[in-house]
Formats: structure tokens, C-alpha cells, sequence
């Protein structure tokens, strides 16, 4: 049975959203849950019948997210520490984290290793669309300087993980862009324009709204501007809302109206909200490694863990191994 | 009176919009109107009692969305040319184009000149936030490489907007950067921190999410990640507007919702719409230039000749250079 390392601590509320997660998970899919953490904490909150699907992994120190992420190394009784370690040491498949993201992805680097030929992992993340499908983006945050071979890097682990986790046959890769035109780009990206070429999934520049349209099923870029265009996605969403609840509080007739559109609102909600994603799969390390956000609540650990699950019953790692030695050979 | 030079070809539906624009500007405010184009295209569509605040500069060439922008310069009978030919001559205040915003770009910068200090002149943009006011973002596509010198000059020309056409007496610039914090930003970024920190208005570095919230009026970028973010947002309003439109098709009770809420999705799509802003100024030159869109409707170059206008009644130009001055005694 596949088996998954889940950091019980790390997150901002504590263990109990990330436990709940764990417990959902549980009555959904088969796995053994080895959570990493105070133990006293944790146990009470399992319920009995669940008990045997659960080991129990003891570290009482936290990463802190005013903590650097390369002190991280030398924190060994962290609960980050031991969930990636209990990864390295072959007694887990995956490792979920709602912690420190940095250290998390320091440690994973660092202790798990990256896989043959890749320079520089990258934190991959699935937004939604308007097709009611998800575009992956990455990087979303690893690496702010990239140079064009990182970025072809990215887009072969993105074409692997669209086709082996997605389900996606014949994935559309798109280089993240000032515009469709093959003249356009900055010296990085038209540079790598030319490197990505090589892969037949490539479908061009994309521009910043092709994540939304579902035109393309991978975006590339670096980790600088994935972070913008992450945060600039739910700033506009936060936006429109909040000026669609100042506009209806306005009118009682708009206030009957948002009523009648509440189910409405709520699909539309689930449809752009992270917690339908779970986490950030962490590509280009000697293993698997989902980074959750620290706000996660326990849907967003239970979806999290399944990515955990399906990335550790994948071929993705060493898909990507041979992709990489196809290309430079 | 204040004279605004406006391409009355060049915008992607020909001279109707853009000349009922105009028409509409002459209603509200005084100004003199020079039409730059076919006069015998345009004058028949100009109503008897506007035709003595409207001048016409014969022009039958448009630059078209295909060529080249570096053509423009040989393009001397077309449209975009003459109309800042007229700013050059000062027979003019001020232009206005809806065409070719790569030609208008250069032939601004090549034939008035750049300001005293300014390297590189940036388009940019007004963007709708939560507050109900709006954000300056740029660069919006004039540079996609840039320095940290470039940023700074940036950050000197959205002050001066802020202050002397926004009327925002003690703005707040912030740097687009991938987290708040002073360690966060790419190699350039963090040097641009350093270079801003010397303007008191400097607020640190700003999220995506910040360019929508209204905590700060300014934000600077290169036109790469400002193309990126323009596009992005605009990604994300659509998408939302299509998932609803979805939604409420499904429903008969959500139908009727949304007609009650009819007022509020049509404010939304006021206060989000371009249209309401008119155009993007071109700062750094040595005039007062503003590029819009090429699908600008009437409405959208009605607020673009304001824009124009008020550029043209503000003394920026002279304050940016002082600044610039200041910096670099």
C-alpha cells in the first residue's frame, strides 16, 4: 500500500485542519498516513477505526515561517525534516507539507536529490480555467532568475506531468509572453522560445490570459513572474468579488438577486479556489513532494494528499529522466 | 485653447468610432480637434455646429497592425506620422492614436525626443481596483528588458503622474516583486529596490494581488511582467464572467437572479472596463502622447482626449525632469 509522509505541524492552524485532511483522505482512498509530529497532539484526534492506516512519527520542532528555509537543513527534529527524510530513506512514497515552502523545498532538494539532468526543480501549480479544466503554470516560485535551459527543463516536467498525472494525450505547452508572435519575448524567453521548440507539444507564446482559457494545458515561466502571475489571478478575483458584494449591498433588489444566484456564486467559488487543487506538486526531485498551502484547511490536505498518491503511483520521475537524455544526447 | 492632434484612421473599425468620439469630447469640454486622415471620409460624419472647433490634416496612409514598427519613421504620409508631426511643430498640445501603438511608440520617441534624463519612455496604464480608484501600472509593453536605472526612471514618471494628473498628493510606489518583503525580487528587482528607496514615496515591493486592492497608486514593472499582468487580469475577468454566464444558463432560479442583479454586473463591467480610462499615456517624451487600444470605442477615445488634455494642462513633463535632475546631481 502506497505510503505517505505528511508533515502534521507545519501548517498555519496548526494540526488539526492538516489531521481532518488526513481522515477525509482516509475514507476515500486506501493508503498508510505517517504523520510526523507530537504524537500526544496528534493521536487524539484519529479516530479509533482509523488507527490502523495511521503511524505515528515523533518530532516536537517547527519550521516557523519567519525561519530561513537553509536553516532548515540543520533543524533535524523538525517535523519537515523527518516527513522528507522518512521519503529519502524509502519508508514513504510521498511527502505532503503545508509548511515552510522554502524549507520544504530546500530540504527536498537537498536531502532527496534532483533527478538526472535537471538544474533546477520548480514548484508546479494548477489554476483553473474557463473550460472547467486546469492549466498547469510553473515555476511558481523556486527560481526568480531563470535561464532559457531552465525553462526548457520546465517544460519537459510540465509536459510530463500534463500527460502522466493530468491524463492529457497530446498536452499544449505554452511559453508565458508579451504576446503570441514568435517576435515577442524578453532575451530569456526568446532564447528559450527556440529551445522548447524542439518538444512537438509546443504550442508558441502564450499570453497571460491563456491560463484561464484553456487553451493551452502547461504554461512555462519563472518563478518570478509565476508568483505575479499568481498573485495578480487572486487579486483580480478577490476584486470582482468584493465589488460585487459593495454593489449588491446597495439595492434590495440586487440582494434578492444574489440569493436566487447563490449556487451560482458557490460553483463558482469551488471553481477557482485552491483547496480543489490541494497543493503544489514540487517537479525535478528524486521523488515525490506536494507543497500545500499554509492556509490549507482539511479539503485542501485531503485533495493534496490524492496528488501525493497519484504522483507516487506514476512514472513521472523517471519519464522525465528520459525525456531530459533524449534531448541531450 | 488647448489643441489634441488625433489619427482619425488608425484604430482596427476605421474613423467612425473615433470620430464620434471626438464629437462627443467637443460636447462636454473646449478644445480644439485636429483629424489627422481622409477628410473626405471624415468630414461628412462631423455635425455642422462642431466644424469650427475641428481642424483637418490631410493623410491617406494608415499603418497597419502587420508592419513593421521601425517602418513607421519612412511612413511619412501616413496618418500616425503627421499626427505627431503636428505635436513636433507644436501645432499641437497633444496626440491621440488608437492605431499602431509599436509605431506611435517610436515615431514619439524618435521625432519629439526623449525627456532630459530619461532613457527609455514606458507606456502606462490606469488599472480599476476594489477601492473604487484606479492603479498605475508601468511599464505596460514599451520595454520588455529592462535595468534597475530603467525601473527607477519609472518610478520617477509614475510619481509625477500620480501627483500632477491623478491629483494624488502623497502616493505610494511600489515595486512589482514576488513578496513584500526587501529580500524578495529577481537580480533586477532587488537592485531597482535600492534605486527607488531614495523617493519618499517609495512603499517597498508590491504583490500582483496589491495592483487590485488600492494599497498602493503606483506600480512598476518592465514590459514584459506588465504585458504578463494586463493580459493575466484580463484572463481572469473573463473567465469569471464566462463561469458565471455558464452557471446561471443552468438554472431558472439563477436566470432570474441574475436579472435582478442586471444593475450590478453592468457597474462591474463599467468599473472594469477599459473604456472608462481612454488610452495609456506614453511618459518620457517630450510631448504628451496618449496610445489607445485599437478596438477603442467611441467612449474609450472620448476619455482618451481627456487624458490628453489634462496631460497637456499639467506641467509633468518639466516636474519629471526636475526630478530626474535632483537624482542625478
Amino acid at each position: 500500500m502506497v505510503r505517505i509522509a505528511i508533515d502534521a505541524m507545519g501548517g498555519d492552524f496548526g494540526p488539526e485542519p492538516i489531521v481532518t485532511g488526513v481522515i477525509e483522505a482516509l475514507k476515500e482512498r486506501k493508503f498508510t498516513a505517517l504523520l510526523v509530529g507530537d504524537s500526544n497532539a496528534i493521536k487524539p484526534l484519529i479516530p479509533e477505526n482509523l488507527l490502523k492506516n495511521v503511524e505515528f512519527i515523533e518530532a516536537k520542532e517547527v519550521v516557523l515561517m519567519g525561519d530561513g528555509a537553509t536553516d532548515a537543513l540543520k533543524r533535524k527534529e523538525s517535523t519537515i525534516y523527518k516527513a522528507v527524510e522518512l521519503v529519502k530513506e524509502k519508508n514513504a512514497d510521498a511527502v505532503v507539507s503545508a509548511g515552510h515552502s522554502g524549507a520544504t523545498m530546500s530540504l527536498a532538494t537537498l536531502r532527496l536529490g534532483r533527478l538526472k539532468g535537471i538544474a533546477r526543480p520548480a514548484i508546479a501549480t494548477l489554476m483553473p480555467n474557463s473550460n472547467g479544466t486546469s492549466t498547469l503554470v510553473l515555476d511558481v516560485g523556486a527560481n526568480v532568475d531563470c535561464k532559457a535551459e531552465h525553462l526548457f527543463q520546465f517544460a519537459i516536467m510540465g509536459e510530463a506531468y500534463a500527460k502522466e498525472i493530468l491524463g492529457r494525450k497530446a498536452p499544449k505547452i505554452g511559453l508565458l509572453s508579451n504576446g503570441e508572435e514568435k517576435s515577442k519575448g524578453n532575451e530569456v524567453s526568446k532564447e528559450a522560445y527556440e529551445l522548447i521548440s524542439k518538444l512537438k507539444s509546443f504550442n508558441g507564446n502564450a499570453e497571460g490570459g491563456q491560463v484561464f482559457d484553456g487553451s493551452v494545458d502547461v504554461v512555462i515561466c519563472d518563478g518570478f513572474i509565476g508568483n505575479i502571475l499568481l498573485k495578480t489571478s487572486e487579486g483580480v478575483a478577490e476584486a470582482i468579488t468584493k465589488i460585487i458584494k459593495k454593489e449588491v449591498k446597495r439595492s434590495p433588489v440586487a440582494i434578492a438577486g444574489s440569493v436566487l444566484m447563490k449556487k451560482v456564486f458557490s460553483t463558482l467559488k469551488k471553481q477557482i479556489s485552491y483547496d480543489e487543487y490541494g497543493g503544489a506538486p514540487l517537479l525535478g526531485v528524486n521523488g515525490c513532494v506536494i507543497i500545500s498551502h499554509g492556509k490549507s484547511n482539511a479539503k485542501a490536505i485531503k485533495n493534496a494528499i490524492f496528488q501525493a498518491i497519484n504522483f507516487a503511483d506514476s512514472k513521472i520521475n523517471s519519464v522525465i529522466e528520459q525525456e531530459i537524455l533524449n534531448f541531450t544526447k
